[in-house]
């Protein structure tokens, strides 16, 4: 048995999101099907992220076994003639058997992108969040500020799935303006369900005035959802990089 | 009664086209349905080129007349807040009364993309021209130059509108590369239908050795479009620049 790796990128605009659902088209089945045609057997496909409705990609992680043996360096191509354009394979490696797209992951990021003040670009749409009014680049920093190190990130969390346990570490949250065009740079050792759309909620809030930069060490504390911003829409949110160990990390950092 | 010049951008996917069609969706038919609804009367706007089905502007002049007096500096908003998101407008000016938006303009420039080599980038999709083989930036390089002045660009150009003179004067094709993604600039004083695609068809077939980039005056005099390249796909094409003199021409500066 072969055990591959394969990174990945995807505009979400077309998908309801990662992983597979019986009525809607999914990134997974989609590469699932290209993947299957390609090696003539069915392949299943691990995510290194469940990824929302019109959430991108820009470096993904995907992990799945075939009897096959397809050369790796040829794969790329070879999967990609077979995928839609919004979707595209850039690299292939070997993996040893207990590699996990979830579970051996040692980072990720996410980068959510506002074009604020100034008019609207006409080529953002389904790709960056438009708000008239300015943002202000200070405040959001020092909110930002307030998520860093390890808490329960139980108040920026949506509730829809189960896990062990709330606590999270974030190692980064780089708030950057170019122009109208605000980036929003978040890296942590794993985000829950809506956990960095709602990170964004809370900072833009800070900057509007709704709740202070100072508050969110208090936020955090008293794990309420109501505290903190709201979840700022999908369509400005790209994972923009996932670490591991070995093989994997070597194809995600090239 | 008030002569007003738009600046707008708008991601050609969604249309086919600017110029007003009987059954199928334009940008001029949006804009005009945008603008008859802000002023209450029917509006009627000349554009500055007729971009085909699937072609962008990054810059594109619009100018019209009305009896209603909405000011200038809030119009654009007002009328961005009408329009779908993938058409969006950034200024406006007034004009004299014989201002027109293809006869007043001096210079023109479109650029064309195509990312070669390497891997499809899936947010390309509709935007980029992907070719898997390698391009030669020195040999494109040469073709475009013997492209500039003045010269009849008949061999490059889709017949389709009639025109008094097929006669034109080139003023920059520029060549660019960054990573696997190439540029092609091309200003000039007017553009044949199809001249700017055709163009870059041509300095790519020099590339890929199909025809020699020591050619292409040859081409020109021949007036014969079978001798020139290929007209490459419209989803790499953008309005990038469009000049005029007077207030119109500091509007699109800006």
């Amino acid at each position: 048995m072969n055990y591959v790796a394969l990174r990945l990128g995807y505009d979400g605009s077309a998908y309801h999101g990662w992983q597979r659902q019986h009525n809607a088209l999914t990134v997974q089945e989609t590469l699932e099907k290209a993947l299957s045609r390609l090696y003539k057997e069915e392949i299943h496909v691990t995510g290194c992220g469940r990824t929302d409705a019109g959430v991108h990609a820009r470096k993904y992680l995907a992990n799945f076994r075939t009897r096959g043996a397809i050369p790796l360096d040829r794969l790329p191509l070879a999967v990609n003639a077979l995928l839609p354009h919004d979707v595209a394979v850039s690299g292939a490696c070997a993996v040893e058997e207990d590699f996990h797209a979830v579970f051996s992951c040692t980072r990720k990021e996410y980068t959510y992108y506002i074009r604020s003040g100034g008019y609207r670009d006409p080529f953002e749409l389904r790709r960056v969040w438009y708000r008239p009014e300015a943002l202000d680049l200070d405040v959001m920093r020092r909110a930002a500020a307030g998520f860093l190190g390890t808490h329960d990130f139980a108040a920026v969390r949506s509730v829809g799935t189960n896990v062990k346990t709330t606590v999270r570490t974030v190692y980064e949250f780089a708030v950057e303006r170019e122009g109208a065009l605000f980036s929003f740079r978040i890296a942590a050792s794993g985000f829950l369900y809506n956990m960095a759309r709602a990170m964004v909620g809370t900072v833009v809030y800070a900057s509007i005035g709704k709740l202070s930069p100072e508050d969110i060490p208090r936020i955090l504390d008293s794990g309420d959802r109501c505290l903190a911003g709201p979840t700022v829409p999908p369509q400005g949110l790209y994972m923009t990089d996932v670490r591991y160990p070995g093989a994997a990390g070597r194809l995600m950092e090239g």
